[in-house]
């Protein structure tokens, strides 16, 4: 599996895995029914870094690495990721994770700010714990979970200080 | 003092007063230098409602209401405020808070969501926790400070249950 930055010719797998994600409405903001037209730009867009994982051509995961805030905020880092539902398990959100934290570091960054993790998911919260994130803030009720109702978000923080580029 | 819906008449005043905000550098994210072309439609754009505080023609303060998030985040309100610094102490940005609560309610917000006050605007932080804000995360260094270099924001939450329209 290779992790290169992206082209528009892998926005048809990205989009099945778009889709695919935010079905499941337990993980992300996004509606099960979003629109390409407003997917696209969320990945594919100047400012922003975009990643894929390629496994010998198929697209199994994605990340996105963009200022987390403008100008005065722009030190810290924002990042994105999604690994199609049906190559989960493979460890593969862990390898975007840490080559997303070297490529901030590479950009300049001081620090990643993940706004919006949801609490009852639990597997991405402990992915991000092992990769040296904490949990700064919690957002009560901030999500709507499409079988448990309002659930909290966290916002999950790291210096980047110690990533070996 | 009148709060009411801005208009695009309204904006040659609303460009100065965020001028003179951002030229301090000690509490939004936005540069010094940032261009009219980019300020403006964070104040006057679609999906957000922006209140204007009226003082006989005078614009002496603003604040945009929206939503923090889209879709399945979007039950949770996020606002913005600036007072012209030549009226502080005028207690401009309380009537503004309180006027944006009573807006958010109305709107159908459950809750409202600050995500970057800066630590050492002391000033915010009190009023916020006056109106019944808490802050439920610290963001490490994650402002520019112009004169104090990196520094914490918080962000800030509160339900909006309590708030009588």
């Amino acid at each position: 599996m290779n992790i290169r930055p992206a082209t528009d010719a892998d926005w048809t797998q990205m989009w099945r895995i778009f889709q695919a994600v935010v079905a499941t409405g337990t993980t992300y903001a996004y509606a099960p029914d979003t629109r390409e037209a407003e997917a696209r730009p969320y990945w594919l867009t100047p400012g922003t870094q975009c990643f894929v994982a390629d496994d010998e051509g198929q697209i199994v995961g994605m990340y996105r690495l963009t200022a987390n805030r403008r100008d005065l905020g722009s030190h810290v880092a924002n990042a994105s990721f999604m690994v199609d539902p049906r190559h989960q398990g493979r460890r593969i959100g862990e390898a975007l994770g840490r080559d997303c934290l070297r490529e901030a570091k590479r950009a300049g960054f001081l620090a990643m700010q993940f706004n919006f993790v949801v609490s009852t998911n639990t597997g991405a919260v402990a992915l991000w714990h092992k990769l040296g994130f904490e949990i700064v803030g919690t957002l009560p009720k901030a999500f709507q979970h499409r079988e448990r109702g309002l659930v909290d978000a966290h916002v999950m923080y790291r210096f980047l200080d110690d990533v070996v580029v």
